[in-house]
């Protein structure tokens, strides 16, 4: 299966600005990506990135630099094949066997939830669908996929549900991710910390 | 197979303190649980409360007002049939099929990660395991288990990695939720919001 997988260039992952520097906040995003490309291959599916921009990836690049859902439902539009899916960059937890739940269940629609009302990822086998992932996507899709009488799955899982947006969600990738965001992480010194009510935080170590 | 559901009856859910009254959070807390007996029974399992003092539920309840680890432990201790399940009873978007997820996997040790470095649900064969639920407690697990020659499966599910403690999680439980503590949520005029970032929060409506 084609899976779609988005990423925006520029200014990435923002909410990651206590903690990260602008071209860090790149990196990282990258290194995210090459891991939810990774997975994807990993899943037996072929990945595209849908970039806002020219984007050195080890992937088909389809440039296209409009807001998200008007640039995935340009792709829904032209799609022809089967089914597709469409994967966010930022799920740095993901891994084959998670991918594998989401492309195995036969309904037109598998939705896989994201912490916060998001929609991490899905297959549409419907060709009629649209995405819309303005707000609580997850029950706006739902609710489109009802109107239009789809059969709909969603899947439960942690790690589809993980989308890296900001410092919490770094306690998350290292203490479950294993590919290069984790890596990257521990490069640049993240570890984690327990604080004085017992919550796990992250905290970058001096040189 | 018996499964443990500890409930904290002193000041549950102190982090919920700005949406939700002490009496509120108490009755809130108790909806979680009774969601999480029902999902027990619906995967047919049985039930037992730990509680920190007497407690009215449709469960047998045992009394222990000791903190979490060494109640669970003191639990462990005794259990002398094949298998012992512990799931935590703020889990509300828990439903048979995810507890099913965690309680099919023929290992030692099956682990169920709370987001934040928890262990929000497990079930142990190896009766010389011993919880210890502090801090990461979902990296001890895995370390104290790999120490002693265990086996361990963990179970990759949204759901049972959704503790809820926090505002935010108020929203999961309106978008996922199907049971008591939802309608408790909706009988309590919580409804979702959308904030001009496009995140998605809940907010209390006026009587």
């Amino acid at each position: 299966m084609r899976v779609i997988v988005p990423f925006a260039t520029r200014e990435p992952k923002t909410r990651l600005a206590p903690l990260l520097d602008t071209e860090e906040r790149l990196a990282f995003a990258r290194a995210m990506l090459v891991d939810v490309l990774g997975a994807v291959r990993g899943a037996g599916h072929v990945p595209t990135v849908l970039a806002t921009e020219p984007t050195e990836v080890d992937a088909p690049v389809v440039v296209d630099d409009r807001p998200l859902t008007p640039a995935v439902n340009d792709v829904l539009a032209d799609w022809t094949a089967d089914r597709l899916g469409v994967v966010m960059a930022d799920l740095a937890l993901v891994t084959p066997a998670a991918l594998e739940r989401l492309t195995t269940p036969d309904a037109d629609l598998v939705l896989a939830p994201g912490r916060g009302g998001g929609t991490n990822a899905l297959v549409v086998a419907d060709l009629d669908f649209r995405v819309d992932y303005h707000g609580a996507s997850i029950r706006d899709h739902r609710r489109t996929a009802r109107r239009g009488g789809a059969s709909v799955v969603e899947v439960d899982s942690f790690r589809l549900s993980t989308d890296v947006d900001e410092p919490a969600d770094l306690v998350e990738v290292l203490l479950h991710g294993d590919g290069a965001a984790r890596d990257w992480l521990r490069d640049h010194r993240f570890e984690l910390t327990v604080d004085h009510e017992e919550r796990v935080q992250v905290a970058r170590s001096g040189r």
